[in-house]
């Protein structure tokens, strides 16, 4: 390539749709994911990473959105070798395309069933938003190869540890249940099942996954002649009699005080229907094994409005919600809304190996969860910045380190002033930027006398936040100590505020 | 896209160069990231995760490799707008080319200096070979902003915490520190500094960084007219006069037995040159800084002979190297050798701003330490698999899930067996392919009676093995306990064998 004379400089931005995380975004994160991680670990499910990319045949058009399911992913072509053109390479979109492409690879050493937890970044080459970035984190934990809906009813009841250990109190979340088999047979009685009914089914399994959005009204409207939204659009409906409707209605609005009652009324809704029995006996089986753990409704419940958008479950499916109320960005109350989800699915692996592996998983959206904490205030936020060791001659930087590595060796954060020490206003501004609790000081004078001074920033800022001042009138907010007293000293201010 | 009739079976595979990573291989990293990540705090850095994605024109082309700088990333384009093409898309092929860039763009928020610590994939698209990746984990630590040198000193310190917080011995490594300065100052002695000399000072360069490989006799050929190797392929020397290999030559031999004997070594041997001078009192501070803080020569040396490949530093240039001898493939021993290694660089955010901004850092190879680590036995790889809760009775599966529900919640790894329960040696086969410490089991006699049978599979595996059976004697491999004690007695055992 030949090279031009004056290269222009380059624009330091991040693409567009994907953005940077710095400090406490990064170890928030990294601790919830570290619990997370710990909770799966003790089901028994095992770390799997596997690599951010694939190949686009082992990867397929997959991508959980099913009015696009041949779009979104970053993708190019590997250079040809001498004989054959290069593979199509590209990123993953979700953790359970490459959990079926390992299972397929690996199966002969994996045990059966495999249970594996995965947690990382997936790409999607889609229109970023408010929000909505090309980039983010899944944190999975799926169960592959087991027919029995124990394994569903092992994920919900984890699902739940899960959000108690992150933080979210109970009662403050419920996981919901239902049955993919029970909706089936649903239409089934609806008179929906046949072959040439496909196009109605989406349009009837789109409507319910829209009930919370566009209320029972709006629903009954797709599940008829269609909607028109406030913008004027027009969606067209599955175009059901009324009778039709009805059923599915009456499916929405099937949740009961109880588990027995909801599972009774279910019962009822798909008598005739063989699938929609067994969905009701799936449902009911774990109600069963979740009452043995102790997992009661006040945590888990049957719920037949719960359908997930995704096309590719087949039995149980679950989504947890948070139940708080927070404001949006316009000021309004509303639910807060689902943080996780997942379901049951049989025909992943198969694409590869041609056989039928039951499997069963969710995801949990740790950017949505870690805003849920947030907004909740329970996002540890406490300064968490370094003591700043001053430099009042630069000469004597040998003496500045040595104080820092005396902190740090006690556990204590803590840095040297590394910038241009001339203006001492500055290392101050310094370190407040960077949320100091402390700065200690040494000028030649102090050093003669074998003192320094200790300024306890966080009492500073909270004066200059106009607190009073006899409510810390004991404490200074700036003392001179012996020198071999810096690190009890320090210890001392940092355990007042804690 | 027209959808052919019969779709082949897609192949399971990785692509080349990509692999997968199970279990244990993704909690040792998990662990080795997260103590490396606390000592980085601790000294006061903040962590950043830049997207993996960059735009071509932000990364550049810096390759770290200087003889293929325009190879080796995966790129794309991105699709058109309306009106002007896409732009150039590509992954990250370290942490310090994103740096930069997030640098130049968030400089007016961040804090001078900036110290910050980033973990994560990166991406070569290189020729895989044996234990050569495409993907591999970097875990960097820099200071940008500070011209001090006691920002390198600190970084050497910290790299020696962080070896020894993952388990390395003092003792067991050494951190070499040199400086490009000095280089440069020999350089100028030998009469090799004109710009019409760049091409001689690279393969001068190259031939330093192999001393550990070739020996001074392969350094002094390539320093002269070159070199043949083994399989007879030769290299072309830097062609210098027997007096001018004599002065490199002599730098990198200049290491005494202690510091400021190699430093005053070196002030003799650059004296005349301002640069070569500069050079050495940096040395001389780092030496000083060091001290100060109690990180003497038993863990950071002054070594001219390290030069570090990489064309962009400027200044001190550090290489930390692990000292214990191992067994190759071929059951050869050898010293395992370099594990991490960084330097100053000044000119990778001027790309950006075109001020020119001094950063140092140090890129910790996680990959390379950890196997070190299992090379000398340092993982904790004892049997971390779950308790297994057998299903004798596939009936009484919400009993089993009660059984696993009170072992986990009791902080136990726990699981129900999720498989075809029919053939119970299926069962036993799978807690030994799981690594299970234990099994319980409860069949419908066990049941009425109130008990469980609770089997000690790691006794089990030790008989098996050979361990004579009275070294245990007093343990059964199998005992019948009350259903109560379940918990009680599975901590017992796992304990035991604690």
């Amino acid at each position: 390539m030949a090279k031009p004379k004056k290269t222009p400089r380059p624009k330091a931005e991040t693409p567009k749709g994907f953005r940077d995380y710095f400090g406490a975004e990064v170890t928030h994160r990294a601790e919830m994911l570290g619990k997370i991680a710990a909770v799966y670990h003790r089901y028994g499910f095992d770390a799997l990473e596997s690599s951010a990319v694939e190949t686009v045949e082992a990867l397929g058009k997959f991508l959980p959105d099913v009015d696009r399911p041949n779009e979104g992913v970053f993708a190019w072509q590997e250079d040809a070798d001498a004989d054959k053109p290069g593979d199509w390479l590209a990123l993953r979109y979700d953790l359970t395309a490459p959990l079926a492409r390992v299972y397929a690879q690996h199966r002969n050493d994996l045990p059966t069933p495999y249970r594996r937890y995965a947690m990382g970044p997936v790409w999607r080459n889609e229109k970023p938003g408010p929000g909505r970035f090309r980039q983010f984190y899944q944190c999975d934990a799926d169960t592959v190869g087991a027919p029995s809906v124990a394994a569903d009813a092992e994920i919900c009841a984890m699902l739940a540890d899960c959000l108690e250990e992150v933080g979210i109190e109970r009662g403050d979340y419920i996981v919901r249940v239902n049955n993919r088999k029970v909706l089936n047979g649903v239409l089934e009685v609806a008179g929906l099942s046949g072959d040439d009914r496909h196009a109605e089914r989406g349009i009837v399994l789109r409507a319910i996954d829209k009930l919370d959005r566009l209320g029972p009204e709006g629903v009954r409207s797709l599940l008829g002649e269609g909607r028109k939204d406030e913008s004027g659009d027009f969606t067209k409906g599955a175009g059901l009699t009324e009778a039709q409707a009805d059923v599915v209605m009456g499916f929405m609005d099937a949740k009961r005080d109880t588990g027995p009652e909801t599972v009774a009324r279910l019962r009822d809704l798909v008598e005739g229907s063989d699938i929609g029995t067994k969905g009701v006996d799936e449902l009911e089986q774990i109600a069963e094994l979740l009452g043995a753990g102790g997992y009661g409704p006040d945590r888990i419940v049957i719920d037949p409005s719960v359908v997930r958008g995704l096309g590719y479950y087949t039995g149980p499916v679950y989504e947890a919600e948070l139940t708080f109320e927070i404001k949006d960005d316009k000021g309004r109350t509303r639910n807060f809304g689902s943080v996780a989800g997942g379901g049951r699915y049989d025909d992943l692996v198969k694409r590869f190996t041609g056989q039928e592996v039951p499997a069963t998983g969710v995801s949990i959206g740790v950017d949505r969860l870690l805003a849920a904490l947030d907004a909740k205030g329970r996002l540890d936020t406490s300064a968490t910045g370094p003591v700043v060791v001053t430099v009042m001659d630069r000469d004597r930087m040998a003496d500045y380190q040595a104080m820092v590595t005396e902190l740090r060796a006690a556990g204590i954060r803590a840095e040297v002033y590394l910038g241009n020490p001339k203006n001492f206003g500055n290392q101050l501004k310094y370190a407040d930027k960077r949320n100091s609790p402390v700065a200690v000081i040494e000028g030649g004078d102090e050093k003669e006398r074998g003192v320094i001074q200790i300024k306890d920033l966080i009492l500073g800022a909270k004066i200059a936040e106009g607190a009073s001042h006899e409510e810390w009138a004991e404490r200074p907010q700036q003392q001179e100590v012996p020198r071999a007293d810096l690190v009890a000293k320090v210890r001392e201010i940092l355990d007042a505020h804690r």
